[in-house]
């Protein structure tokens, strides 16, 4: 018996791109569009670009043979916090007036389609779960690499949601009680050791007290030109602060990671965003900090791997949350995890 | 229609007392046999003071009226770490020789009953869950404060076990990078700060530094008379430096705390263990660190409270986890949550 092909929408809606795929039930991209978030330009602007998006792609998918009938619904990763329950996004950051919106609602008007909202680190740890770093592990952590630090826990092969549907803001779990200070107005946050932004100002502390390095000579004096992905080329080259630099961040995450570890137990900590396309060169010292450092048999055992969908990520764990909302994907539709070598970090 | 009466044997097995109860449906306890916990005879001697209080209860229970056939099984709390799904305990590090043993099995053959095996930390968190501090709410996490820090986490009112079962290990939570040296050989571990151990610790530590206190004349200059309750209790009278040790741990305490919250999201914290009963003294500047230094809304509503169940809570939790290995307990069986009021911490 043929199963029925259905399609689903899946949006990452990020401060800097909406990522918009018409994806099979397997996953499969049929066709995808994007564009540059007009943010700046407010609420409505951004929503409507989320529309345009979403009819480019089912237009697209109608002229490849995908009938209006056979999509299921639309997934969109936002900002958070979220209620993934309401549809509504509290507060998007970086968009002016966003306040409360009821954006599931609103665009399921729109399209005429059920439509899902989720946290996007959520999304993106649903996406890593179903086809990505994760397929078939039950109990993962994704953690985001970016300007700032984001969380999603899968356990079971469901999204650790907490007691206020906050649960997963792992970069601001304190590493170095009284450490540096946070943009969250705490002190030692792991944001606040290992997000590109505390990369880049670690860096520059070191300078100001007259560390040498290469850096100085290839901005050539201007340190606003000094980026994360910056620091960490020149630490490739062998320079000596560069190198300490990236070596603290890998342990200070590497904390992070053994707290994740010793709190929650998972098979795998998936690392996403800019700084995770390091490869071995970052993360073989934090591979290696956390073995040292670990305090159990589970923690020495934990993978730690680098994100696999790229900038795919949040639009295909989209779709993935639509298809958990539908029932039609649960934990035993995944790979089973018993793959996972516990010998091997 | 009256429901059909049945009991369970419920045991804390710890390394100073084995608490051995039997108790109705309801938790209800019908009777209790206690001793000390003859650990450094060995793994043999353990074993038969478990099967004599077991017996004991067994036996008073039946001139109360309780029949044989009426006792559905019984629950035992360990020493971690513990897989509760085939009944061995790995190690206990108070017992001699105690390595491997399947104590479900060996109990279950000389009792002739059912016998399910938890981790006793897990254990305390299900008692309080179900009858103690968090009776109706469903996600919680419970730290036991002695001389180690154990912890236990309820989400959606099960045990949250990970992938190897050891998750939960909120001692070994690192809050300060490169601080203290703990037990398990990292630095800066929640149970370097905050174990009745390093309470003693970091007071010998400031006496040495000079520090004058009351507790110099209290134990008469014997600074190994120093005990943890004793620094506590010293700090209420008023003396400057257990006041500000009292202070530390609260705020040491309240980072670990945090950190739980921002990973996790309960909606509950419960401290057990003696230190939790200084009372308001502790609570209050523990939930005042919190709040001050609170993420998100979360973490603000979050509330922190002593567990309720006393030397208990292990063997009514361990009540309860036979319950619940039958199917006879569930989250809907608990008070529902909604009583949780958000704004108070």
């Amino acid at each position: 018996m043929k199963s029925m092909s259905y399609y689903v929408i899946g949006v990452d809606m990020g401060a800097t791109n909406i990522v918009c795929v018409l994806s099979s039930k397997d996953g499969e991209i049929i066709t995808r569009d994007t564009s540059k978030t007009l943010g700046s330009e407010g609420k409505e602007k951004t929503i409507s670009q989320i529309i345009n998006s979403a009819k480019n792609v089912l237009k697209e998918g109608e002229k490849l043979g995908v009938s209006a009938k056979s999509i299921l619904g639309m997934g969109i990763g936002g900002p958070g916090p979220i209620n993934s329950d309401d549809g509504i996004i509290y507060i998007a950051p970086n968009i002016p007036g966003w306040i409360n919106t009821s954006l599931a609602e609103e665009l399921g008007n729109e399209l005429e389609l059920p439509v899902f909202l989720e946290n996007d680190a959520n999304a993106a740890a649903l996406g890593e779960w179903w086809l990505g770093a994760g397929k078939g592990v039950n109990n993962l952590v994704l953690l985001t690499l970016g300007t700032g630090i984001g969380g999603g826990i899968i356990i079971n092969g469901e999204i650790l949601y907490g007691a206020g549907h906050v649960a997963g803001e792992i970069g601001h779990m304190v590493i170095k009680e009284g450490g540096l200070l946070c943009s969250c107005g705490n002190h030692g946050c792991l944001e606040a050791y290992t997000s590109a932004k505390s990369v880049v100002n670690r860096t520059l502390a070191e300078i100001k007290e007259g560390r040498k390095t290469l850096l100085t000579d290839i901005v050539d004096n201007r340190m606003e030109k000094i980026t994360c992905k910056l620091v960490f080329d020149t630490a490739k080259k062998g320079d000596g602060l560069c190198k300490k630099i990236v070596e603290d961040t890998a342990k200070y995450l590497g904390t992070g990671i053994i707290n994740i570890v010793n709190i929650i137990n998972p098979q795998m900590v998936i690392l996403g965003g800019g700084m995770a396309k390091a490869g071995d060169f970052f993360f073989d010292p934090i591979k290696e900090y956390v073995k040292e450092h670990a305090f159990n048999e589970s923690t020495k055992g934990v993978k730690i791997v680098p994100a696999a969908l790229g900038s795919n990520a949040g639009a295909i764990g989209a779709v993935a949350f639509v298809l958990k909302k539908k029932g039609l994907l649960n934990k035993a539709d995944c790979f089973d995890s018993n793959i996972i070598e516990l010998s091997e970090t």
